[in-house]
């Protein structure tokens, strides 16, 4: 008996270090951003297994509602109205990056720190900018702009398009969690070159995309990934025929920023 | 005693059927080909953790030394000399792609084509040409052009330089396999898009990275992959300096044909 509760704990335990789900250091992502800004905004993989994944990241959801905020194995949903949702584990997402946060550097922030220069302070701090990092950053902004967009209807216009009339919110002396990613110049086409930070406040009740802000008091955790696991989507006919070999830089720049 | 053993299997099955390691419809890949173009040619994963992740698949070793081609679970290295060797499990690759191979679907090969019909002979047979394909042919061929290099030294020159100096082999009416990977267009600067196929004669003797060919018989298997494991090297400093921003596409395509 001792041996059989013996093998199961080993079997749990080789299942949760080993399969791409939990593996640490891995930015497992739904698609392609360039799939997204295409216009391919049906869901292709649900929540829940989104969060085997891991239990940090962002994305967005099913006919583009809202921004997704992944944080401590919760999904949060942004959407247009302003409010914060918590979608059913059954909605799914057209476009999602995750990882299974395990902080390797702490970086503390200074006060007056605009988007650009947060983003030069994580810079200074990372060695590799080849790799992918995942980060978190807890603090106190005395200023917060985000976005967000409502759903769709098809057919889908090009997000180009869609963020034109996107919603955009903002806070002042907002304490909450910034969550995104920091990817390496050679993902373009396949996720977003450089940084794409969401954010979620404290109560759980604002946020969305990040346009702006400026730091009060912060501290940036970062989780240096060297694996990434891309899940492509294989039903339906969207992304059988939507162009990927088109640069889509510009036109993605424009959406981001 | 019978539930222990039962505990055992389900581990096994567990781990094998979800880790990275073994995953269905994955190509696994070790650093990205912009890297190899570079002249990283320090190898970072050992042949046998390569084989966790795959059965069939590409590849080079560690300082360039010659093509690799995994067939049926065994590593083959065709080196500068024309001769294919084992190499031993610890040999480490700085760039390799492979899959667990399972057909999804065979394409009976026509005579008498050269590898730009031959390309466009699969390209006809693949409904979505945004996910990946591994590929193996077997059959004879009336005639195989390939190529090896030879092992670098320090400071290693960029591939383009190695290639001018690199070792062509001449087949006549050759049985063997193709092995390889049709990619996506948007992994530009991570893998080739598009073909990028090795051979091994069905004797083991010969072999390398295709620069032509003509087809007598064959028949062409497809294994069609929508997901994607990125390795990335963590180890030396050569990762984390090389300008991986530039656009070496132009380079990479004379390298290839």
């Amino acid at each position: 008996m001792k041996k059989y509760a013996v093998s199961i704990v080993l079997c749990f335990s080789l299942f949760f270090l080993s399969s791409p789900a939990s593996a640490q250091d891995t930015v497992m992502q739904v698609s392609t951003i360039d799939a997204l800004v295409a216009g391919l905004y049906d869901g292709t993989m649900s929540c829940g297994r989104l969060l085997q994944y891991g239990n940090v990241g962002i994305g967005t959801f099913d006919r583009l509602e809202g921004e997704m905020i992944v944080l401590d194995g919760t999904v949060y949903q942004v959407k247009a109205d302003g409010r914060v949702y918590t979608p059913d584990p059954d909605v799914k997402t057209p476009f999602a990056a995750v990882c299974r946060f395990g902080a390797d550097d702490t970086i503390d922030l200074k006060e007056g720190l605009n988007f650009k220069e947060l983003e030069e302070a994580i810079d200074a701090s990372i060695s590799n900018k080849n790799l992918f990092y995942a980060i978190k950053i807890t603090g106190t902004f005395s200023y917060m702009k985000t976005r967000s967009v409502p759903a769709q209807g098809k057919p889908y216009p090009p997000l180009a398009e869609v963020t034109k009339n996107q919603s955009v919110f903002e806070m002042q002396n907002i304490s909450g969690t910034i969550v995104g990613f920091r990817c390496p110049p050679y993902v373009q086409g396949i996720n977003v070159p450089g940084y794409h930070l969401h954010f979620i406040s404290d109560d759980r009740a604002r946020g969305g995309h990040i346009l702006g802000l400026e730091t009060d008091t912060g501290i940036c955790a970062l989780d240096r990934c060297n694996q990434f696991f891309l899940v492509l989507p294989t039903e339906g006919e969207a992304f059988q025929k939507v162009d990927l070999s088109k640069d889509r830089s510009k036109e993605l720049y424009k959406i981001e920023k």
